[in-house]
């Protein structure tokens, strides 16, 4: 059972649709959504069928609401949010967390098999039938604890939304400059293929790493944007504090 | 003709090593190194030979004094920096940029055939001899002028040394926490991958494009480094001043 119908529950609801052992129930969505199949979108609490997990997907404000307004106690039931503990959800249901650790956009697909999943609960017993969903779709599944899970949601945000906003810049430059930014998309790729094998600190190249004071200089006077040349100052600074080993 | 012995030097060589129609007649190194064949190597400037193209692979400060070294006239000499202009090169000869936009470590293969190479000559009738030697290694060749180059190079920082620096960032966290760091490979990964079908700005997401206040202070809050938390607050703040098309 879906309750939500945004970018998650999408895509989780397309990732288990393949699965022969599992059955989405039904989908929770408070206006029709087209992602969906008709005959089991519910916009009603009281419409609810039973089913072994409820997984609510909506945004974290919203989560604490919903599950207050489940009609029914001591059933299964999770939040997939990163930055938000279990103990918000109602005590009245048996409670998780199904946190899947990526980044979704409405028009692109992804490959759930190798998401990995990052699972808490609050009892112990329960946490076998959420790893047993979890494995129909991912065959990365890990028990994740609370504390845990927000740190690697505060690092997700480094490595992808800050990371991404890094490529809108480098793009805005490449723009000004009527240069195509594909161009840069080999680059982009191999500085993220290489931490496969390198560590970040083995992989760190570049001119604040070399502490070459010239080109630093020549780069802050190339950007005209002064966000930009804020940005390339703290991360340049920044480079160069990091500890070596 | 390679002269230098560093990265971008080793990873040329052994792109034109695999080209039949190439030889590299000779290696310059000031002193002796292991991943170059003993017998094309050279130390001494006198003992260069002759060669259709001269590829300097100096760090940028040298580029001058060893291309005013050079002790022929007329032949083609380039350099392969992306902040320099060619102009930096001794007048004596022919003069252009062999520009690989791409990171290079000294333990990480690269597929050149991906790598863009740019290219400028001072005279347009060197391009085309430049030009087919790129062609030999790799399938995406580009005319680019110095101004777009240099503008390349900047954004080249941003989208491969800065983003590195924000996965170390990430580790680091993870690290903390005893949270292994191949569980965010995939979300890099994904990050990467976007792009190439959507734009930065389409492929955004995360809390500072929700402007969802409760999590960024919950994550300012959580992170225990200075310079971390300055560098979240920055690229949060840039993310929502992005204008919407």
């Amino acid at each position: 059972m879906l309750i939500g119908s945004g970018n998650v529950s999408t895509h989780l609801f397309q990732a288990f649709s393949k699965v022969p052992d599992v059955e989405v129930v039904q989908v929770f969505s408070r206006t029709f959504s087209n992602d969906f199949p008709s005959n089991i979108q519910i916009s009603d609490f009281t419409q609810i069928s039973e089913a072994d997990v409820y997984i609510i997907c909506v945004s974290d404000n919203a989560i604490a609401s919903v599950s207050d307004q489940l009609p029914f106690e001591n059933r299964l039931v999770v939040h997939t949010s990163g930055s938000t503990n279990f103990d918000v959800l109602n005590a009245k249901n048996k409670r998780g967390v199904f946190y899947p650790l990526q980044t979704f956009s409405k028009h692109k697909e992804v490959d759930f098999n190798e998401i990995p999943i990052c699972l808490e609960t609050e009892k112990e017993t329960d946490y076998e039938i959420l790893e047993k969903l979890a494995k129909t779709i991912s065959k990365s599944v890990n028990k994740i604890d609370g504390n845990q899970r927000k740190a690697l949601h505060v690092s997700a945000v480094f490595v992808c939304n800050f990371v991404n906003h890094l490529y809108h810049i480098g793009s805005e430059i490449c723009k000004e400059n009527n240069i195509p930014f594909h161009i840069l998309q080999p680059l982009i790729e191999e500085t993220a293929e290489k931490i496969k094998t390198l560590s970040p600190e083995e992989a760190q190249t570049g001119p604040a790493l070399r502490k070459d004071s010239k080109t630093i200089e020549k780069h802050i006077d190339f950007l005209t944007d002064s966000t930009q040349k804020e940005i390339y100052k703290i991360l340049t600074n920044s480079i160069q504090n990091v500890e070596k080993l």
